[in-house]
């Protein structure tokens, strides 16, 4: 049986490098990765375990280079595209908000425009955001108002809203995700789980907004690429699908304290309590309904199993990993 | 009594013109001018009938000349930013959709950005469209979900979102406009009642979408400009006001009509029909009673009497509009 072909746009992102790790494990798919920067160490690419002649990486700049990715549509033909490349972060989305709406709104327009040429492709994945619908009480549905609260997430909503003209009017065969946060192995450092493991062996302090009360929803990033893939393959075009755990969300300091109970350090001790972040939404629930009846698809890694696994992650890696920036770096 | 000064972003838009000559009219208002372009050919600019010492125009790109923008802001501390820039043409958003991005999402979000460092500004007045909402068959109001069918249209609510999130972060003074389609005095000549006039007069065949089915609601540019003031004055900070005529809809093909019957011309004899134009709203009927009660707002100026009156217009300016550009011309 001849492979499928997926082309992956943001390859190093954490949700890409674990949706390819996902798609090689398979077995019946050729993956084509691009991101902007250069391939990352190899202890974040989870799916190096796999054998090399199914992916190949192409190193292509989305806001600079599109060009050179529609000459590689044009020669690979991939019967999927899944794009996880954004600007991600909702804390310096505010210095330089114009940089977010290039990359998160401008570029994916040019994308939208650029995959209605190619028919072949039967099937385009947007990773989108729940942030988009702003502050919420009750269990969001994928039917809810966009009412963003940052420039980060009236990035990712411009850019929603651009895809569904192309969808409507040359009907661009797009779904849409939204999940809850993610957590694994193999995710940037200056991500909550990781970061808190990293800073817990390293003895440093846990700068922590707002006290960490604000509740999130973290589901494990292989319970993510599984929904998405299935997404991929049998998702209908135009819609939204939510992927969300199971259960309400946590507080964050409840999880930071659940990975202080593993790593064995005070609580108390770990943290330094700070101010809260501008825009900073309370709650956080997404219903994800829709995507459990459609796919029959179900989160199955329990949070204490998945924190261990990163936790392991930090040890095995720790003298790469120290050497790393801790810190979000803007570049563009 | 000193008078207060108005900064007008875009004040070579038809819009942006008429507001300017309402504000002088007043004599109370100190009025700054900005476009990107040079200054329009002067029957286009009704203000210049106003003595000239109270308004200063400035040639600047909000795209690219943002530093002298804040410049001239800090210089002249306007009391009031009123803004009217934007690419607005829905048909050529198609072929250059990130440009529509460029200038009505990313520049309004540096704009914005820019005016939460001015704490004198009490108020900022931001015109965008009904577009936003895509198709409706009901009476729209000012909540309801943004659902573009185009990249002009996405763009419009990109902007939105945008400047919503530095409303909400740093109380930027903003109240959003969204009026029905405008005509009058001063128009564009390649939109509708000028166009149709124009054509009517050269014996040209009007291109007709869809045969003039599409339902749209027509307002007299000044009616809206009194709107605008209101708003300016007495708008409350994150609120969305609509302007819309009294009564329903008007077919396009029954509003040509009625400019046929003015000038005399059949309408058979007039129109060329055409296919449907991609992501037509078909219908497109917004509520105002939230600016009618706030402010006692109402418009004034029936659509015959206005239509008369741009007619009129084009009699008397004919050898000037006949050497200009008919077709919307795209330059960013």
């Amino acid at each position: 049986m001849e492979k499928k072909k997926v082309l992956v746009i943001g390859s190093n992102s954490f949700s890409g490098i674990d949706f390819i790790d996902l798609l090689l494990e398979k077995g019946e798919y050729q993956v084509i990765g691009i991101s902007r920067s250069k391939e990352k160490p190899d202890f974040f690419l989870t799916y190096k375990r796999h054998q090399c002649n199914n992916y190949s990486f192409h190193q292509i700049d989305l806001n600079n280079d599109l060009d050179q990715l529609a000459n590689l549509i044009a020669d690979q033909r991939p019967d999927y595209v899944v794009n996880f490349a954004a600007l991600v972060e909702v804390g310096p989305s505010w210095d330089n908000p114009e940089d977010w709406f290039t990359t998160n709104a401008v570029a994916v327009t040019k994308l939208a425009k650029l995959l209605t040429q190619f028919t072949f492709i039967k099937k385009y994945v947007h990773i989108s955001t729940p942030e988009v619908y702003g502050s919420c009480e009750d269990k969001i549905t994928e039917d809810a108002p966009l009412n963003p609260s940052t420039p980060y997430a009236a990035s990712k909503a411009a850019g929603d809203l651009s895809l569904f003209t192309f969808f409507k009017n040359y009907n661009l065969p797009m779904c849409m995700v939204r999940s809850t946060n993610v957590y694994g192995r193999g995710q940037s450092l200056f991500k909550i789980v990781p970061r808190v493991a990293l800073y817990l062996k390293m003895g440093k302090k846990i700068p922590l907004h707002g006290g960490g009360k604000a509740v999130k929803s973290y589901i494990h990033i292989r319970d993510i690429s599984e929904g998405q893939l299935s997404i991929m393959l049998d998702g209908k075009p135009g819609e939204i699908y939510h992927l969300s755990p199971n259960g309400a969300g946590i507080a964050i300091c409840d999880l930071i304290e659940i990975i202080c109970n593993k790593m064995k350090v005070k609580f108390d001790d770990a943290v330094d309590i700070v101010g809260e972040r501008l825009g900073q939404d309370k709650a956080y629930v997404i219903d994800s309904s829709k995507a459990r009846e459609a796919f029959d698809w179900q989160p199955r890694v329990p949070l204490e199993q998945g924190v261990s696994d990163v936790i392991d992650w930090v040890n095995e890696n720790y003298n790469e990993m120290s050497e790393q920036p801790l810190e979000y770096n803007h570049k563009l």
